[in-house]
C-alpha cells in the first residue's frame, strides 16, 4: 500500500486520499482550482471529488479503476501540495 | 420567500438552494465549471458550495450574509441553468 504524501489522509476501503486546503480568500481558492485543472490536464489525472467553498477546497484522490492510489497518484498529490504551498493557510 | 428557479430545491433553515447537474463526461463538467467561474466574476456572486466529480456538479446557493436567497440569487441560479442547458444530461 502506498503511503500518502504529507498532509493527505488515507480513508475508506478501497483506500482513497483526502486533504483539505484552506485559503485566505475566494480569489486564492479559485486560483488554486484553476491551477489544479491545468495540472489535471497535463497529467491526464483528476481528483475523484472536489468540494469547495469560499475559503477551502476538499480533495479526494482515488486509484485507477476505483483501486487504491499508487505511485502515479502519489506524484499527483505531491504536485497538488506544491500548487497550494504558496497560498495555503496553516 | 423567493421561490427557486426550475430544477433547484430549497433546503434547510435559513433556506439555501441546491441543484445537481449531470454531464456525459469530465470535459463537459469542466467546461460548465469554467463558465460558472466566469459568470461568478461577472455577477460578483458565487455559490456557497460546489461539489464536483467526473460527471456531476452539486451546487448550493445561499443568500447574502447567510440569509435566504432573493431576487439576485434567483437571477444567478437561472443563469447557471442556462449555462448548463446545452450539456446537461436529463
Amino acid at each position: 500500500m502506498t503511503t500518502p504524501p504529507d498532509g493527505w489522509e488515507a480513508r475508506g476501503r478501497p483506500t482513497s486520499w483526502f486533504r483539505r486546503f484552506t485559503f485566505a480568500k475566494y480569489a486564492e481558492t479559485r486560483q488554486f482550482l484553476e491551477e489544479l485543472a491545468a495540472l489535471s490536464e497535463e497529467m491526464g489525472l483528476h481528483p475523484q471529488n472536489i468540494n469547495f467553498a469560499t475559503t477551502h477546497a476538499n480533495i479526494t484522490i482515488e486509484g485507477p479503476d476505483k483501486g487504491e492510489p499508487g505511485e502515479t497518484e502519489h506524484r499527483f498529490a505531491q504536485r497538488i501540495n506544491a500548487l497550494a504551498a504558496p497560498r495555503v493557510e496553516p
